[in-house]
């Protein structure tokens, strides 16, 4: 059985800790396993920063934008061996395991984009230079230069090779070194894809870190300079930030957390409608699409209560078609859950929902694998805005006239679709929604190959207040600004000119 | 003895906790009293969240401007009242007092012209339109709208009129609703500014709140749409921070805290030329203005070792020239500390240093009042890197080669400040020094009326990483993203022009 070692300090070190060992969650089969937890975290912190950090800084924007394209053509070259694995250790069908992985892809080859429009400069020149006082000479610039620490990554288990390459092409574009610790259960394409990167040299020495395992006293070893991005549930981000040492050194945490993502259908939509039927086959797509453990996923379905039936009618028929199963089979649309936990808390999570269910099952369909059907339910109590059920699970919410008021009870959330034809109606509640999501989708018929509101494009930023962890990343050269420091410079506008170059 | 009140739920309220006394720090003279603590906190925030929000999204930011210019010029109508409170209830100076007073109205006018360019608006475009799929019609915008919340101000004891204002002007132009908590040792001016705003009725009700007195549960009255800037001490913003709802509904935590600023004179400047007397007057200026209480004053004067007895020899001479006393005497140029407190952590400050005493010294001068002599260190300790002496003091630090690395023992500031002529030697500093700092002085004598590193302007960020709290404040329109919600829209190219107009 394959062994997954961490890639720390410029070699692969196994740990000594418990081992853990990984499956096939269709199967239960075992296929790897890992023993890491006790390698000297403190020594692969000071590695990245010491001898990364120097390397990638060195680099211009342009020359880090090649390396991303260097990571994507490797990644590329591998990619059936990387379905493979997706489809093995993460319960994913093969659309599951493109949507990972080629969106791991297309990320990396965006931020190379932006790293090629940036050019030759090592760090950012922000906004206009500014006249400071009567005269001219007294001027001021705001630059904003890499961050001298370590990026720390903790990915979450749904996306291994996205959740990896969005959080790693920002942060090495901007000139950040990396530490990337993948959830365990799923580890073996964030695994194999440093391997691909180690084998194919394409980064300096201590760019790039990989932690497999438990991130033991990671966080607590981080410094002022130091940023971390987590992903995961708002439980272990709130631990994160509490961490003595993070409030202390004013460590930069972002946070992406649980969202009670809404999707609502407008009053004056048509059955049958393209409108309706763009409707339908998002939400259906988001319940089914990786067993609905997207983070992005629909979880509640606001529709106006007179269509409430006929919606109920017509998702229970969709859902109906999907074929649940071991996606290494071809006809299989819906994987398994990626773990017995995660299928025990989907099944303790619809219990919370206290509502009726429409469709599916708490039970089944078979004996092996961490396998649950889609679950439609209806009548949720109040726990539907409160209680992010991590699986094929969604809520029906019908609404007589405000579904404003309805969506932000979720106190925060990471995007809120809209699928109406009336322009009234979705300025209000765009403008009511807005502050309480960091992205807003408004269904089209008309717009080609949409990929619903479950999907985060590397041009458009990725996070949401409150519940949401209160993140912001990507969003083009936006995201980069977490991994630098915004500085102003206050002085001779010669002096500053000649600095900037 | 005037009584302090809040004004909070649109009006005056005292309240029931235990009275306290503010002095004149000079004469220990009694001039006020507030026995507020006992308000209902929770009513307050909610009428500045359902009432002052609502009016202020309202308005275009050209509205939201031309309320700033109005407090601007009300505060001037009042400069004189305001001059002399800050003088008998702040220990300022005259000099002081304007640096503060007018520090406020500048800072208010320069957000009010930033109003008026961003215009009609009642949300900001961020960026271009961004198209998302192969036709133009899959289209992308970023937007940026007003939070729903209050954003609360806990301002420090030493900048009562400019660090109301400065937080004030940002969150009312971005169209949140404030709530202002000015230190008590030193509310009697910004108490007065909210009197005098409230009795020109240039506000819309429920658009400024103040509170008066301690803090009680304030923080933990907030929610996932609030926002907290805090200025203070590094203990009472990591408290903030670790506060549970804090952390569990992400409130927006904006940290200035403390900072060891240095200064570094180059090695190849000449005694007694324009450079090495702007760099002396630089230290002396921020050792005695407020009587050294600023977070951006010099701490740690950092010099060639070859020059260092010169340096040493003629701040002594500077200092020494240095009339300390009453401020509401005309040829004072120093007055006391805040408070008592603020004295006897000062003395005891000066003992953490660990180093001998060059100037200055550790009692008197004078009976009655909280008054210190300037104070400069020499041959400190490691605490001098650690502890900021929040008083007229500075420590003399003579470096070899490398003064990039002794600035970096700080551990992130808000301010460095070099005085150096060899433009090779400047960018080597900066860029080395840049990720730990929010801003960077380039000391220069040609620029007439320059501020020293010690004053923060409007048009530049305010804040740094690390102990100096992680925040960034100001920056002209960058300031306006802590109180703004960033949101992608995503959709159809038509529905989302309409929309944005």
């Amino acid at each position: 059985m394959k062994e997954l070692k961490s890639f720390l300090g410029g070699r692969w070190v196994a740990g000594g800790g418990t081992p853990h060992t990984l499956l096939n969650p269709a199967t239960e089969e075992p296929l790897a396993r890992t023993t890491a937890g006790a390698a000297d975290l403190g020594a692969a912190l000071a590695f990245a920063r010491d001898v990364g950090g120097p390397a990638l800084r060195a680099l211009s924007f342009a020359e880090r934008g090649a390396l991303l394209k260097s990571i994507a053509g490797a990644l590329q070259s591998s990619r059936d061996e990387l379905l493979e694995l997706a489809i093995a250790n993460g319960g994913n069908t093969r659309s599951d395991a493109k949507f990972d992985v080629d969106g791991a892809i297309g990320t990396l080859l965006a931020y190379s984009e932006i790293g090629n429009t940036l050019g030759s400069k090592r760090f950012l020149v922000d906004g206009e230079g500014l006249q400071l006082g009567r005269s001219a000479r007294f001027h001021g610039q705001h630059i904003a230069v890499p961050r001298r620490g370590v990026a720390v990554h903790i990915n979450a288990f749904n996306f291994p090779a996205w959740g990896f390459a969005e959080k790693a092409a920002v942060a090495l574009l901007a000139g950040m070194p990396v530490l990337s610790k993948p959830a365990t259960s799923s580890a073996m394409v964030a695994h194999r894809i440093i391997e691909i990167l180690h084998e194919a040299k394409v980064l300096p020495e201590g760019a790039l870190s990989l932690l497999v395992g438990s991130a033991g006293e990671l966080v607590s070893l981080l410094g002022a300079q130091d940023v971390l991005a987590f992903t995961g549930s708002g439980e272990t981000g709130a631990r994160i930030r509490s961490t003595p040492n993070v409030i202390a050194h004013s460590v930069r945490v972002n946070v992406e957390a649980d969202s009670l993502n809404a999707a609502v259908l407008g009053p004056e939509v048509e059955p049958r409608s393209d409108m309706y039927e763009l409707f339908l086959k998002d939400v259906v797509r988001d319940m089914t699409q990786k067993a609905g453990q997207k983070c992005t996923a629909i979880r509640r379905v606001l529709v106006p209560r007179e269509l409430s039936s006929s919606v109920k009618g017509d998702l229970v028929e969709l859902l109906s078609a999907v074929k649940v199963g071991n996606p290494a089979e071809e006809d299989v649309r819906m994987g398994p859950l990626a773990t017995a936990g995660q299928l025990a808390d989907v099944r303790q999570g619809v219990g919370r929902l206290n509502g009726r269910i429409a469709f599916g099952s708490l039970s089944g369909p078979f004996e092996k694998g961490f396998f649950s059907s889609p679950i439609l339910v209806e009548e949720p109590g109040d726990a539907v805005h409160e209680h992010e059920v991590f699986g094929p699970v969604a809520s029906l919410l019908p609404y007589e006239k405000d579904p404003g008021e309805i969506v932000a009870r979720g106190n925060g959330g990471l995007v809120c679709s809209i699928y109406a034809e009336d322009q009234a109606f979705v300025e209000k509640l765009v403008l009511e929604v807005a502050p309480l999501h960091g992205r807003l989708f408004l269904g089209h018929p008309k717009i080609e190959l949409s990929p619903g509101p479950g999907t985060v494009l590397p041009q458009l930023v990725h996070g949401g207040p409150g519940r949401a962890g209160g993140g912001e990343e990507l969003g083009g050269p936006r995201g980069l600004a977490f991994y630098l420091q915004r500085v102003a410079l206050e002085g001779s506008r010669p002096v500053i000119q000649k600095l900037i170059g």
